[in-house]
């Protein structure tokens, strides 16, 4: 390829790591490389440095499964959130959705996924036992389902009601506001937060 | 914003980083921000790295004025390049596009601009004083104007032509297979190819 002789390895190594961030693809990551070099000091400099920082403090909360720079998570050793609720979400990205739209104060469970035979994911590649776990704690009187309205999320929202059957818990699942085979990710605050309210017992 | 309760201040700042770059905005920054986190060691750690190489060894050549880890720059530097031509472009993204394109295997001048009077950008502001010198050393029989084919640029490109008058270069520029109106960067390679193919003395 002609770039690798017009600039350094290292320049092309940093295009070749950014085109694989979402949202970036080969020609966009060039001119964000391009952008980062252009604007060292006001973009690049604290890009890396922020980076760096994130290099060495983040990782997974081992209560819940989401990132953040401490363990347990900002959320986890909030004491103002109501432990009585778990909102269980599929993944991270749906964490920050839920908690942009600021519809409910409560503990969440990162599953990590969805189960998919077909792709050889099972129960125990995801965060469910220790979901059951917490809600044997007795702490836990309602699981929100806070799961994508896929196939795949609502075949392992229903192993899920399977697994906490027998126990004190209350299993809900969001309002029908969610678009069906839509994602959380994409919805916007109000519909969140209105799904949220109007969430009903499975 | 709910955010900065959610996620520590550490990733908060990363996602905002990350939605200056070109490309991204805020919901995919937070996306690549994720996909960092979770790809912690496949490419959050060799990005971090990559970002540290340049802030460190990138810089602006002193020849030309594109961006590469070397001063001169590899391409100043590099001996097979035909130095009786000379290609002007208005920014290091145009350097690129005419590198992948392969069409001609000769030295740059990166004017960093174009002229815009409105926007107080003045001839002093771009490098056509080093362009003039360089054209002085009697290496160079012909300038290519690789200019994009803008309102601006078309400008900048008279006032160079009017800078070299009377010095013994020819002066041409790409052939009008650069739609009217249209940037370098989003060009195909075969049109640019053919473009510099078929460039015509002004
Ligand atoms: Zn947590
Ligand atoms: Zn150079």
């Amino acid at each position: 390829m002609a770039q690798n002789k017009v600039v350094g390895p290292e320049i092309e190594r940093l295009i070749q790591l950014l085109a694989r961030l979402p949202g970036l693809g080969p020609r966009s990551a060039r001119r964000a490389a391009l952008q980062l070099i252009k604007k060292k000091e006001q973009l690049l400099v604290p890009l890396a440095e922020a980076m760096g920082v994130a290099v060495a403090k983040v990782g997974v909360c081992d209560t819940c499964g989401t990132v953040d720079t401490t363990n347990p998570c900002a959320i986890c050793a909030d004491p103002k959130r109501d432990r009585s609720v778990l909102v269980v979400v599929e993944d991270v990205a749906d964490l920050w959705a839920l908690e942009r739209a600021a519809a409910i104060n409560a503990p969440y469970h990162v599953l990590g996924g969805t189960l998919s035979p077909l792709d050889g994911v099972g129960p125990e590649d995801l965060n469910i036992e220790s979901l059951v776990e917490r809600c044997r704690s007795g702490e836990v009187a309602e699981v929100i389902l806070a799961i994508n309205a896929t196939v795949e999320g609502q075949t392992t929202a229903h192993y899920i009601m399977d697994r906490l059957t027998g126990l004190d818990v209350n299993v809900t699942r969001l309002a029908h506001g969610v678009p069906v085979g839509g994602e959380l990710d994409y919805l916007d605050e109000g519909t969140l937060a209105q799904a949220l309210k109007a969430r009903t017992r499975v």
